[in-house]
């Protein structure tokens, strides 16, 4: 087994290899300019590490890997677009840099060069890879629609946003790691534990985004504290608000969310307090563990050894030991 | 063998049967919409006919032939973005029915959807489907954006409008065909035959949109008549009247190509007369015949019936037939 580290670098040495900017030059540089932006390398280094786990060479799993990255790169590209942000990790998002049009065409060409990474394997691999990738893919849509559909709702349940956070984030997670499972070759019960383990895992990082969102140290988060609050978006921490606060507090709350003052800082000091007092922030928490538990269950169930339970559950901890 | 209407008809039904509007609402209900809008279903309708002429039942052919045209309509969606264009088959577009990033994202919901099309194929049909998909898929994405590109330069050559024409508009037809032939499951050389049959249909039939788009009847060619030249397109007319026109012409050419007069009538006799004169207008008449000689020539090599042959003869110049 490799370190976290190691994983990441030996995946970036490869995505530089493999990505080269051809022609149409206006097509392909937009891409290679996207994947060179960095980020945490998450899900293709969970390919990497799951393939490893599960006594394969990990090597095999770079083209699922790259092809797990390019996918996320993607959604990037299409979500900054309807987001219309104008930076993503500090730099300028592709649509602002090119155009709209150019971040639309380059992302098309980005899923369809994903799925030709798995013509790197071989028949029956290609095939479930593929399909999970499809899969995969539709729900992270379905997942940005619903997403997209909360913004006008006032009626959003607790379950719908889970369930959105769990299609447009956490599914993600969990066939990142899947794919390392199928290029092992292993059974079918051990594929969809490990793809639950990620999925959970990846609903509990989302949570505590959305808890960081509000509540994370301004040094250590990297983006604006209090961004969310700002941009009145119903995360857990708001819904469970609504549920648990008094009716002053939920008359005040949806008043502050269905406003946009230029200064921000007396809005999101009361909508803390409120999180706080309502007993949301605490039951966010709760949640966190939860979900970081269920994940932690289903790794009971894998038939690899405890060592390597330890490592997936380390790995687990470390992502949800940022700064609470 | 069916007429062209009858798989017409029976690709329709299967369509209507297939296309269901589900949750997220705002994600299915456009994809419903412009697959509902319409149109000559030619490619679909190719992939039928191209399995039963290899003496396949033509309805194992019908999902692959529906990935086809989701594929389709999910091109149009992106480039009626691209283009600004209020209308496609005389109705609204879908993102100016709704709004653009609808139009984003139920686009690229449809190019994962037609992936999953092929998943109702065996082991290496289902490989061969998805490969040669992806290939046409990227390659369309490719013809996109030299489209856009050779709006801003003036140096554009006649191959490369060429190439731009073939990745835009006729691989899709060789794939629709081949795709058949893969589902038929015939020879490796009969399937190169029947894509390059198609593809240089699709050259010869893209080349004659160009033709008809400035010397077509009004009454019968569906598009405004003189729209490429409003719009400043440069055609292969365009192009060859800029390398057989006289200094003056190619001066008089470039000028009008340059503006966007209020009343076009005055500019369009113009042109029309330039692409006349030259002898471009000729010209392309040829270069139409000349693919289309080329389609009917790789017909031959196919080891079919006569009878077969004569039907995908006869198919070919109902197409080209259109008046010119």
């Amino acid at each position: 087994m490799q370190s976290i580290e190691q994983y990441s670098k030996e995946f970036v040495t490869y995505l530089e290899e493999k990505i080269s900017v051809k022609e149409p030059i206006n097509l392909y540089e937009p891409i290679a300019y996207i994947l060179s932006l960095g980020g945490k390398r998450l899900r293709p280094v969970l390919t990497l590490m799951t393939a490893d786990i599960f006594d394969c060479n990990y090597k095999k799993a770079l083209d699922a890997a790259l092809a797990v990255e390019v996918f996320h790169n993607f959604s990037l590209v299409h979500d900054d677009i309807m987001d219309d942000a104008p930076l993503r990790r500090g730099k300028t998002t592709v649509h602002e840099k090119w155009d709209i049009n150019t971040g639309i065409l380059s992302g098309d060409a980005m899923l369809i060069n994903a799925y030709q990474l798995f013509e790197n394997y071989e028949g029956d691999v290609f095939r479930k890879l593929a399909q999970l990738f499809s899969k995969t893919a539709i729900e992270v849509c379905e997942g940005q629609q619903y997403d997209v559909d909360f913004e006008t709702r006032d009626d959003v349940t607790i379950p719908e946003y889970l369930k959105m956070i769990e299609y447009k984030t956490a599914v993600l997670v969990g066939a990142a790691m899947k794919m390392g499972a199928i290029i092992a070759n292993v059974s079918q019960e051990e594929q969809n534990n490990i793809y639950e383990f990620g999925k959970n895992l990846g609903i509990a990082f989302q949570l505590q985004d959305d808890y960081l969102d509000a509540f994370g140290d301004p040094k250590t988060f990297g983006k604006q504290v209090g961004g969310d609050i700002i941009e009145n978006k119903k995360t857990f921490l708001y819904l469970k608000a609504l549920e648990f606060a008094n009716q002053d507090q939920v008359k005040e709350l949806e008043h502050l969310f269905s406003i946009q003052p230029k200064d921000t800082s007396d809005k999101i000091i009361t909508v803390k307090n409120v999180f706080v007092e309502s007993g949301a922030a605490q039951r966010t928490k709760e949640e966190i563990a939860l979900y970081t538990q269920k994940a932690f269950i289903t790794l009971e169930k894998l038939t690899i050894s405890d060592d390597k339970k330890g490592l997936l559950k380390k790995f687990g901890e470390s992502l949800m030991q940022r700064e609470v």
